[in-house]
């Protein structure tokens, strides 16, 4: 069995895996991640490997708790990648994008893929059908950009994602919400489209805390699957132990 | 003539109109407000009248400054509009939207106008063939998108406004400008194409600091003016004075 850990800003995502077939799943704040690793190690005793992929947020501390219950491996661009890596700076490549690329990879080996995460950044990431993962696009994700408009401005509010009625807001609220989610969801209609008259048949998956929420509102036929980068690095785990 | 102040979060742009006619005009830091301005009324002693547009940067001792000179308006929601305003909450709507909305009325009086202008954020406001000012929306602008995904991440750089040479960036400076400068390209794209499908012979008037960098990278037909923004406010000031 696998334990998967994504730890991101503030929260963190643990996943335990049989195989290619998730069997547990939780999120959490950073600070609790010692006493629910152990928990889970109490529940689910045959882990044997765990992958763990930290953008910085856990400590080493944290990651020598974790060997004491099973082989560690941290991702990092030092780790073994299924796919042809044809980014220039290989090494600055976040291990967040690793994961997708290789969860696209997994999903759909012979075919061009496309990975949207809508998450604290909205990334882009594409892996063509020669299994050559060529990079993508990094841009602000949703709630980053309501934080930005109100940290960076003197007199914008600080507004939590909200439906729109109209694209044409007609109060500062609405006017907020249409920029942000009625933008948001016209620039990756916008980018599928350029990447489709690039690549054939392209298959668009859709992921991220926030791809439901924007989902309905692209135009666009995605995928969309909340949990693609834990299978990512399901995998990456898996072709890491050879 | 007419003394017209657009005071920014940073930056202070300052014009003199005769009539319609710019005469003069320039931008600096709003530290050295009362000075430039001192040297403008030496320059053009026939200035009459100002008006103000500041969201909080200019004080009130600032302002007096001004009105040993001329007589000063101070643009508020109090202020008299040209337009019908169908803002549902006219007292929030933003003096530099009310500015937008009024060039784009004396503009093209009898037209359906979208400005979008590409500032500190972007924004987007209507005014339909009616002389009525339907709102729009606000994202963030370019520099705001770079400096967010700085700020609210942990490892991604602060960039400046960069040159894409290929939506697909190959390392993580190529895919945060792709993210931000092809993502808003996009974003205002698609959503110049919402209004062209709602509202007929739509003209668009793209303005702003980034607008002609970004203006040759949309792909809709847009009208680039610098200077919207104090076209409007001259407006403004001429139908307050009555």
């Amino acid at each position: 069995m696998n334990l998967v850990v994504d730890a991101g800003n503030t929260f963190v995502k643990l996943a335990v895996f049989e195989k290619t077939k998730e069997v547990s799943f939780q999120v959490f704040a950073l600070e609790d991640f010692c006493k629910k690793s152990k928990e889970i190690f109490k529940v689910y005793p045959e882990i044997s490997h765990a992958i763990v992929s930290s953008v910085g947020f856990l400590s080493e501390k944290e990651i020598a708790m974790l060997s004491v219950f099973c082989k560690v491996h941290v991702l990092s661009h030092q780790s073994k990648v299924p796919f042809k890596n044809s980014y220039a700076t290989p090494q600055t490549l976040g291990v967040d994008r690793m994961a997708l690329a290789a969860a696209a990879f997994y999903f759909n080996p012979a075919g061009n893929t496309l990975v949207i995460d809508a998450g604290t950044c909205l990334t882009y990431d594409m892996v063509n059908d020669y299994g050559e993962y060529l990079g993508g696009a990094i841009s602000p994700g949703v709630a980053m950009r309501y934080r930005a408009m109100h940290q960076q401005t003197s007199k914008l509010p600080l507004l939590e994602k909200g439906e729109i009625i109209d694209f044409i807001g007609n109060s500062t609220e609405s006017s907020m919400h249409s920029g942000v989610v009625n933008g948001i969801c016209n620039e990756i209609d916008g980018v599928i489209s350029q990447y489709k008259q690039r690549f054939l048949n392209l298959t668009v998956i859709f992921t991220g805390g926030d791809a439901q929420f924007l989902s309905e509102r692209v135009k666009n036929t995605i995928f969309a699957h909340s949990k693609f980068l834990l299978l990512g690095l399901n995998h990456l785990l898996e072709y890491n132990k050879r």
